[in-house]
């Protein structure tokens, strides 16, 4: 029985969210003196129009409205709360049973005013919005607000200047916040303990992916993402489930719940098939751990980053070093990025209510003002690259794969021919992929790791997978 | 051990595929002169562009391309296959791994041309098509085609003719399709039982969702549409997980698979949490189930779909008088629409690539030609309306429901009050909704059950569920 009696409630209490949501619109109001409107956003249809996607509103609306109302919008002012809403028509009661209506839901939030959908046109003039991720919904917003919207790369005026409102608030995450992302974190937690002790009776991937994500279900959550549980993990983003689950393979699972609410965990594990890891895998996977281990216990508020960042790099190219796979000094191999080679993304992202949290905003939430991403190979892919603060979260998630369209790239090869000991590295060839990748909460003692009771130590993996019958 | 070593083969092989599709394009162009180009349309982001809902391809051209490609299009002309789509780019490779070429695809499905999508628009002048469930894709369609799409209700021309040509294809299923929606089937049957076998050991609706929907992603295949699981049978389109299960209430599971390449099984069944139905329980499911064998022992080819639901409504009519809810004679009640305060929707819709199979088209496949929809209560809700076909796949789905909103409906209570005796009806409160759903091909000897290997009986339902521990 994997669900036990500790069902997570499913959100704040009505009660909470409403303070909750107060104080967050009252820091809004401290940082932007414009009017703010804000949509939810509508369902995507699939196949057909009445066969859609599960709703997903959009996360800045999430975080000042609270509930995933389909087709809403809020206009925020001075710290007041205007709610947009059609109540349901009698065919919607009819098919879709009664749901609360426009004051009952206005109360829940703590709305300041109610008014219908039509209302909004005369109430937005003036107003700063963000687009939402929904071309029809996109033109609406243009339209109601009478200017085109711009791209992000060319955002200014009052657009811009609530992005980095947004931004500054959402980065820092509030007691509301954290307690949606520690159920997140709990729920996915149960999630890979699942997936590692289906591991010994599954003969396919997707039937690791099922049992681990029928958990997320079963908690009435959703997937914060696009699953990868895979024994190909040199293939970064890789959402095939159709792999044979072999002795010798390493799984690597990446799986993170969303809670109703919309806020997200995001956890990778890497496990023996077997149950136990061979002594190549094992040591690889010490490296991967190291690299984990030391970003995490320099987390503290006012670190870069970045410096993280090439922490973990260094230690993952000093464990390739003593392994005989690369040779160099470890700084000077970071330095050339000959770490990339095998580890060729950055550390981790912000978390939060998206995954990589606010990566609609593009680089605007990951990245200090001022700075762009860097064209090195072994900095390009970092996602993040500003101060830690207190109450940021974020992920750490070094990893280690022999991707073929780089290691085969015969310009890479003979960039870093002297460096790479090939021959040593064949004796690899059962290590495609392993990334370890845990939730931390800067806190002013330093981090506290959300995920921490998911073991990472390679014993402990083996003992929650145990053995092939 | 809910997954066994029978797991299914994701897909048809890849020489079966080629013929089955050749077969489908060769039909096609019997029906129309002009060339057909179709879109597989393009993912779809949930929260930020990189964060997206699972890609699923449009039916239509799954119907005739096969693959789940996205952003691909393919152009039809007198039983030729062109592939249009682009190769992975370098850094699509980097991050999703090597994936199959256009050449490669082009072999897979038999194309007798492949090229760049850049070069569709010199190739689809005069094509008639049918519009994705994209707003960005259906302006490129109408872009590359040089004219506007018409919306549904005034299709004409080329458009409409590819649409009738498309119904009467799709209509009657080919056994490349019948092995797919066999292998959705049998996955949906394995859902359920693992939905009733969770049951004693829940205590909320989604952890039933969650082993079900578990099964279904164990076996690589995606949920057709959005899983009802619900103590509320009554709201009709309940997609709420969050009710508790207590000993009284009745469970209803409307849950089905959709194989990788696209076809649907569409199954409900409804069970008693404790294990045992109540005596009101059993008598309201009884006439449900009477109601759901009757009319699938009279499914034939030439009889009239309407005719079946008509027959269902007279069966449940007829129990509900047995039992002294109605009063009345059956078949006046069912003229008068009295029915249809317990079974306000239609027996049934057509079945394939779609849940509510080319729903898309609107009525154009449920019903047939110069047939519109009734306005009557207890007809307007039928989705099919046409003789059945040997190979036409259709669901039964008899149900009974409480709904407030029909119920408390002060018009309805005066229109129906001299033949519903409400107070017998108070009687039965632990029955807010039933349905018992199966799959349904037509045969030339009559009906085949696809998924009749799933119970419907109380008492093989009440074993499935065992007791509460």
């Amino acid at each position: 029985m994997l669900l036990g009696s500790n069902y997570p409630s499913s959100s704040l209490s009505d009660r909470t969210l409403e303070t909750v949501l107060r104080e967050r619109r009252q820091r809004l109001a401290r940082e932007i003196d414009c009017s703010v409107v804000l949509w939810a956003g509508r369902g995507k249809s699939r196949n057909f129009p009445a066969n859609r996607y599960p709703f997903r509103a959009s996360s800045h609306f999430l975080y000042l409205a609270g509930l995933q109302l389909e087709n809403a919008a809020i206009r925020l002012h001075d710290g007041q709360l205007e709610l947009f809403y059609d109540d349901p028509s009698p065919s919607s009661i009819l098919w879709h049973g009664e749901t609360p209506s426009r004051t009952e839901i206005a109360r829940t939030i703590g709305a300041d005013a109610a008014f219908p959908l039509a209302e909004l046109p005369s109430r937005a003039g003036g107003a700063a919005t963000i687009a939402v991720q929904n071309d029809e919904v996109r033109q609406q917003q243009a339209s109601i607000l009478e200017r085109s919207l711009s791209p992000l790369d060319d955002l200014s005026g009052i657009d811009r200047q609530l992005v980095r409102a947004i931004v500054k608030l959402r980065s820092q995450h509030d007691a509301g916040a954290l307690a949606e992302l520690r159920q997140a974190a709990a729920v996915s937690i149960e999630a890979h303990k699942a997936g590692m002790a289906t591991t010994s009776t599954a003969n396919r991937e997707a039937q690791v992916r099922g049992a681990m994500e029928g958990v997320i279900i079963g908690y009435n959550m959703a997937c914060a993402y696009n699953s990868i549980v895979t024994v190909s993990g040199d293939v970064l983003h890789n959402e095939r489930y159709d792999g044979a689950l072999n002795a010798g393979d390493l799984l690597l699972a990446d799986v993170g719940a969303e809670t109703p609410g919309g806020w997200a965990a995001d956890i990778t594990r890497t496990w023996p098939v077997s149950g136990t890891f061979s002594s190549t895998q094992r040591d690889i996977y010490e490296i991967v751990l190291a690299a984990h281990d030391r970003a995490i216990a320099a987390v503290a508020p006012g670190v870069e980053y970045r410096t993280l960042h090439l922490m973990a790099c260094e230690t993952i190219a000093a464990g390739l070093v003593d392994l005989g796979i690369l040779r160099g000094d470890p700084q000077s191999l970071v330095e050339r990025d000959a770490h990339a080679l095998f580890f060729p993304h950055g550390l981790g992202h912000l978390l939060g209510l998206d995954v990589h949290d606010m990566e609609d905003l593009g680089d605007y939430a990951g990245y200090a003002k001022s700075r762009a991403r860097s064209q090195r190979f072994g900095l390009g892919y970092l996602r993040l690259h500003r101060p830690l603060e207190a109450n940021m979260l974020v992920t750490i998630e070094p990893g280690f794969y022999q991707v073929d369209a780089i290691l085969n790239d015969p310009q890479r090869r003979e960039a870093y021919g002297d460096c790479v000991d090939w021959e040593r590295l064949a004796q690899f060839a059962d290590v495609r992929g392993i990334r370890i990748e845990d939730d931390v909460l800067v806190t002013n003692e330093g981090a506290e790791v959300l995920t921490a009771s998911l073991p990472t130590q390679a014993e402990a993996i083996e003992a929650l997978v145990g053995d092939s019958p």
